[in-house]
């Protein structure tokens, strides 16, 4: 059959194309990973680092400085360029449908009033700013080609931009502030819920919009870029276009029907494919096969795949019957696969030296932020929040995360806007997600919760002490914190018997927290020795200690002592945690157990259910 | 820019191309999943409603009656068609990494010289006897363009093909049995890995044999064939071919290299990423970096990708660092998203009806089937195995399932074989697959555990029984067993009230049990009742029943009251799925948390770890 093989044949990728697939997804995911590792150390959002991947990657450092190597890996056209072109699409899309997961309709209607007015306030301040500078500017602003001809959409798009929120980033900022179940956190997380929703449907109308056949003539290509726009616009050569009015009578149609009827299928359908299919492989696939249908959906009306994806995500995740473990599958594999490669390729096609334009990036940052802000604000203080509140809400309105970046890249492949305004966008959306955690925490005057893991490193732990008794153990972890803070071991042994000599400080189920404060302690120091053979620490069940931990902090800090000592006692309350902790045997591997079982904990506080049910 | 705008437009899949690709993924998910749900209430594996799927959407079903439709879904070229083929290709990538995440090398090391035996004799019969076949009659097989340049890869390739195990489908079978931590489990698990990595190594050393430049001259697109395979073996036009000896040494290298050193690399990595990443997306990262990796490293050595994802699998699986948690959302996410799309993939192209060879299939069928039935039970036998026993591994040998079916695609893809073989080739794996269970349930005459979840449907629960004592609940339990059985009502009841006079069937924790065996019953009925209020059925700890199981049995299955029993007493032992079957609503709810609860409960007696760090 030689037909059958040609068609085989004629589709595959040959094995040099799959060899240079498998090598860019490669590189990508582990540069995104280890780059954005490198954020989070400095608490950065992670998200950064995944873009700088790209940037690394991209046009501006390996095509500058190994342009073959930067067209080998990173083809611009062929059989590659489309299968990762596949690739980037799927994800996304899938990054949009897990962000649409977290979307949760009743807390926005809960929140009602007050979320209703922070959004609505929040929105028209940036929205107005960004649309009269784009109408009135387009030239410095950086309009694309198709832009040029559409100033209406152009305009509506950059006050779009303007007044966007970031869900992910914001619920993010919040947990670590330990804020997220407080009222204000809510209030936040609802009107960044509501604002994503207006954000989506305000871009499906921009596309709608756009005029089905620009007419450039500007350099060589143009040519052909318009054609693809035409193409993109007409849903593809073989259909005519939709229409505007269809468009966007079929956007709202599809956006309110998933929120009603399709919610409610939903929500029947889970109930029964976890019935009645394998668990949780059957759910997986029902929910995949929705998010996947609904993205083809929008996308064949007009709008981006992106908002159908969103939208299904809404959907699907408001159902109480789609378990954590369900969830958590999805968001790992999404969050950790997928989501890298989108926010990598983001940066591989823009060149952030020679396309940087500071007074662009300046005005779009400082427009963005001040607009949001101020609008946020008084969107709080009308609906009664604090003076204070209402300063926090504003900034953490502010964060525009990844949320702005991918609308931006969608009105860079419509050519709306050029690359200089994209990389404005990428650098305006990323200052305002750094900015946002620590402007709430200073306006809230509250602060990150400290975590045992975050001061500990393989030195900061002794694996196995010689002590047999309770002021042996402490002068042997003195003497190891007095190696890593050069403070005398003489000085913290004194300060930590005085305490100890009011009463000892052993816990139940072979625990000790031997602490003191000290004056000279520029920041917390923590050593941690395990003992297989046990410490007498007088512990209130009688059991020797076996997991000790000498909490040193500065007497500046007051409440460091107690955040640390909570956590050690909660991590290792758990039975199996401490039976983890008693068989481990290297430095590094105690600290991947405890790695897990602080990231656990945080899992099951946050829903019993994933300790119970898996 | 329009030169940026250009590289963006060129690349970039227009909306419609988007809307197919989004279309065909979530059809072939979706009908994926829906028949091999069907499969799965038939007890086959579900794998066969997988390619089920692909065969209804592919040219034999939907090519065949709705052509235009068919080329529409799945063009057989253009972005599309290139989309799809990478996405099937990292899907087959991954889909081997996790087969290489089950592979324990240890077990197969204390298996020693039984495992060995099997694995041999196992191997050698049916290789011989598809080897001559192949070599003798070439045609009848239906050897492919290549093949017939090649009649020692071939028959090598043959040879191969009828000495495969699945090692998945054979650790499911075990499972279901419940003997897969038996003796003879281990060692037909531990057989079917060696044997794996055998052929893995054996299908290496066939494509490194293929020769460079084929030329085959006969009919039309022959010539693009020919120059498709021969970039395939140059590895592309920009390089040279490396040479066969070339080829083998580096394949070798490579698995020794990776099964030695880079098992101790990754095993120091997933320590290291797990202390000082993000967990745990970290290491999800690092082992899908590893896993393109060398899927990537193998694909430029000249054998094929899957071969490197899957010894990635077996050095990152073998380390003991790598928690449960992340085997777990791997596992669930790579086999219930991208295993269907593959496996549906191979249906896609080939046409069951018109290339279906009965005489080929039936020769293929028998061949694979014997030799490996007597191949295996030789081995077992030698290695000191009882009559039975050594019967029972060689018919648990025979299962080729999934690995057989990507073997033969990949020598479609290479032009080794022809459609027929491959049909052929995927009806034998399929076969063998189904009759491997039942087969090895019969010679041992063991049974596959009954589970309570699969003998209710929501007609067998009763979510608010009036009943206020034990009588009344028997009562109401068995009116409702009689609707569904179609045996009088007093009948039952007597003789459950029999039972319950003896003693009454109180257990501890609220649960109650009465039972009763009846002779004109012919197979199990469970009726499940379930009590806000309580029930006196004099339990242990006094407290009053709140789910009530009326299990009736036949006589003629004297053990499946104590399997129900168990399974019943086990389920709702854990408290939390106590507390969710008393908090759910409706029936369907009911059997979803069952469901649920029943796969939990296999997870965590199969690793405590889940239950606990997570």
């Amino acid at each position: 059959m030689p037909a059958m093989l040609l068609t085989q044949a004629a589709s595959g990728l040959s094995p040099s194309q799959i060899t240079v697939f498998l090598v860019e997804l490669a590189v990508m995911l582990g540069l995104a990973r280890v780059l954005g590792e490198v954020c989070r150390r400095f608490t950065l959002p992670q998200v950064i680092g995944e873009i700088a991947a790209g940037v690394v990657l991209g046009q501006t450092i390996l095509g500058q400085f190994m342009p073959e190597t930067f067209a080998w890996l990173y083809p611009a056209e062929g059989e590659v360029a489309i299968g990762l072109e596949g690739m980037v699409t799927l994800s996304a899309t899938l990054l949009l449908f897990v962000v649409g997961l977290e979307v949760d309709l009743s807390t926005v209607w809960r929140q009602g009033k007050a979320a209703l007015l922070v959004t609505a306030v929040g929105i028209v301040l940036p929205f107005t700013f960004g649309f009269l500078l784009a109408y009135g500017l387009p030239d410095f602003l950086g309009v694309g080609p198709r832009g040029e001809q559409a100033p209406l959409p152009f305009a509506i798009f950059m006050g779009i931009a303007m007044s966007i929120t970031a869900l992910p980033v914001i619920a993010k900022v919040l947990i670590d502030l330990n804020m997220a179940k407080s009222d204000l956190g809510m209030l936040v997380i609802s009107s960044a819920m509501l604002n994503d929703l207006v954000g989506w449907l305000g871009f499906a109308v921009v596309l709608a919009l756009l005029p089905a056949a620009a007419v450039v003539a500007s350099g060589d290509g143009a040519g052909e870029v318009v054609e693809a726009v035409k193409q993109a616009v007409n849903g593809g050569a073989d259909d005519a276009g939709l229409g505007v009015w269809w468009t966007v009578t079929l956007t709202v149609a599809f956006v309110v029907g998933m929120l009603t009827v399709g919610r409610w299928l939903c929500h029947k359908a889970v109930v029964r494919v976890q019935a009645h299919w394998a668990w949780p492989g059957g759910v997986l696939s029902f929910v995949f096969f929705v998010a996947l249908l609904c993205a083809a959906a929008t996308e064949r009306i007009g709008v981006h795949s992106i908002l159908g994806a969103f939208i299904a995500g809404v959907a699907i995740g408001d159902s109480h019957h789609l378990r954590e473990r369900t969830r958590d599958v999805i968001h790992q594999f999404v969050m950790n696969i997928f989501a890298p490669l989108f926010f990598a390729s983001i940066g591989l096609r823009l060149n952030f030296v020679a396309d940087f334009n500071l007074p662009l990036v300046v005005t779009v940052l400082v427009i963005a932020a001040s607009g949001k802000l101020v609008g946020s604000y008084a969107g709080a203080k009308l609906a009664g929040l604090s003076h204070r509140e209402s300063w926090a809400t504003g900034f953490g309105m502010t964060a525009q995360g990844a949320v702005g970046i991918i609308l931006g890249q969608l009105a860079l492949e419509a050519g709306l806007i050029d690359t200089d305004l994209m990389i404005a966008i990428v650098i305006m959306a990323l200052t305002t997600s750094v900015m946002a955690g620590p402007a709430m925490q200073r306006v809230l005057q509250s602060k990150r919760k400290l975590r045992l893991i975050d001061t500990l490193t393989e030195r900061h732990v002794l694996m196995t002490p010689a002590a047999r008794s309770a002021e042996q153990a402490i002068h042997e972890l003195s003497e190891r914190a007095a190696d890593l803070t050069g403070i005398d071991a003489e000085a913290i042994h004194r300060a930590v018997m005085e305490r100890e000599r009011i009463m000892h400080t052993g816990l139940p189920h072979g625990l000790a927290v031997p602490h003191a404060r000290l004056d000279d302690l520029p920041k917390p120091c923590v050593v941690v020795g395990r003992s297989r053979e046990g410490v007498d620490f007088d512990s209130p069940d009688g059991e020797p200690a076996r997991l000790i931990a000498l909490l040193l902090t500065p007497t500046s800090q007051p409440s460091t002592q107690i955040e640390l000592l909570s956590d050690f006692a909660q991590t290792f309350d758990r039975p199996f945690v401490r039976t983890r902790a008693m068989s481990v045997e290297t430095t590094t591997e105690f600290l991947a157990m405890l790695n897990q079982a602080t990231a656990t904990s945080d899992m099951i506080t946050h829903d019993d259910e994933t300790l119970g049910m898996r």
